[in-house]
């Protein structure tokens, strides 16, 4: 038999948008590598999500995941795989795991989240896990008393490299830009700790390094030269690619592969398939708001399948 | 000087937009006549509000209210009161309160919310205060071992009747469409209590009574006959009426005086006022998706004065 709504991917819009359905008697399946998404990975504790003034992003999945957990068990499963592909034969959607099963749907929530956008320049792959990193909270405590660079000047960059005043000598902010684009708190911040060094204009060439990285090579795009800064740690923070290769066929896209879609109800071109979080082309990509998204596309997902029901009557 | 912004209305919208625009250090002003909106007269507990499976509506609002009293204090003042009118002689807005005070910004956020719809039938008015009310967690425990009508079959009118479990001795349910329409959930809990009875095509008539509520008239509107019940108490729970007067020229409404908006930024037709949560034409009205609404119009107009800004100077 069809579950009522697939939901994929197990962070704030995924969970809110179960905890929805499950209010709604609608049978859930919740399908996601793992719980969390980025929000277990985050640098900094979490002070934007509103009730909780500081948290860490660990902690406040897990009250998600216990939320969820104290809805109605009779109307939720889980699967802990990932996706290869949605298709839509019929009526109803075909979600087909990694391992090849097939599993039926009346709709979809895609709440995939996104993954770190790589540099793409020569020596980042040699030297990933060995000085190059994508994740601040899981390999920051190993730059002790080292230096690190943080590519990228948005609030993530800023976030890491807050964090990494714990552990690190010395700090550089590598922005490709003529500014930073982070927070105003963000910025002050980093100016106030001494030990953040930003340099605009920036253009990361090469990692550079024997069995560890040694440096960092970039073009100082206003002096039009190489510049050569010595660093034991690279922390890439760019942006993210979103995770909708899946949906490819049933969804139309915009240039950052983020998925299209309406955003009062969060449904793509495909009726009976959402996309909430950071998934979708919305601009403002928070835990609040992909959270509130969550719980539109639930909604949204009701109000479909309960017309598809009683046209099948008909 | 003129505010970057004014937030006015202290619920779930207003509070996570002023948490959001202090973060952005916009000069913020928050202006409502008590924080909390419609969660602090909430009946039944907050289930669906992500990370807290359970918390009493005046808690959880005192939490945001924390929250916002722990960020940066020097970018944000509240003030107590109500606001007549939102104008835009210039650049800049100006928002007046009942007391006649003018107050510049140069963006406004409107959050206020809604209050609860009158029924507008004989009897209605007289007996406020008198066995009519519109708000089951400030009058419920009034009616213990009576018997009581909710009128109004959608959410808000079973957690209302499921709320009243605790007090009252029958509990009718006045429904005019020909079905609730709760959540199942909702309507499973109701059923279960053997203590609640749903009328539905029910046209509500009159109120009747001496000093108290005596008994209500309706219109079996399937039988075409009148009817009555005898109830010493009344919730009318049949909706909302958004408090949308004070922006009347400067934005659009539907047919039911809900604020028209662009559903990324939640910006009305002028450039710098936002409306989120009740008060606006979504219709998802959760106080996860008010609170998601607010945080996206703060980031919205933090990039609106930021533009204005920027213009000024050339």
């Amino acid at each position: 038999m069809a579950y009522d709504v697939i939901i994929i991917g197990g962070g704030p819009g995924g969970i809110t948008a179960a905890i929805y359905t499950v209010r709604q008697r609608m049978k859930t399946l919740i399908i996601t590598k793992e719980y969390g998404g980025q929000m277990s990975k985050k640098a900094t504790e979490v002070c934007n999500y509103p009730g909780f003034p500081k948290i860490a992003g660990t902690e406040l999945i897990q009250k998600f995941v216990e939320h969820l957990g104290s809805c109605e068990q009779g109307f939720i499963e889980t699967k802990f795989t990932e996706i290869q592909k949605i298709e839509k034969p019929a009526d109803n959607f075909t979600v087909i795991t990694t391992e090849g099963e097939k599993i039926e749907a009346r709709s979809v929530i895609i709440a995939t989240g996104s993954d770190p956008r790589p540099l793409e320049v020569p020596g980042e792959k040699e030297f990933i896990g060995k000085g190059i990193s994508y994740c601040v909270t899981c390999d920051g405590p190993v730059f002790k008393n080292k230096n690190i660079a943080v590519i990228g000047g948005g609030n993530a960059g800023f976030e890491a490299a807050l964090f990494m005043l714990n552990y690190a000598s010395k700090i550089y902010i590598l922005e490709y830009g003529p500014a930073p684009k982070a927070d105003l708190e963000n910025q002050e911040q980093a100016k106030k700790s001494g030990k953040i060094e930003i340099i605009t204009n920036a253009k990361v060439k090469e990692v550079k390094g024997e069995k560890f990285v040694k440096s960092l090579v970039y073009e100082d795009m206003i002096g039009k030269k190489e510049k050569n800064i010595d660093v034991q740690g690279i922390f890439v923070e760019i942006g993210h690619q979103p995770a909708t290769a899946l949906a490819r066929g049933l969804v139309d896209f915009n240039e950052r592969d983020e998925i299209k879609v309406e955003f009062e109800t969060f449904q793509t071109k495909t009726p009976g398939l959402f996309a909430v979080g950071d998934v979708n082309v919305g601009k403002y990509k928070q835990i609040v708001t992909a959270a509130g998204e969550g719980c539109k596309a639930a909604l949204a997902a009701y109000e479909c399948i309960k017309k598809l029901g009683s046209k099948n009557e008909n």
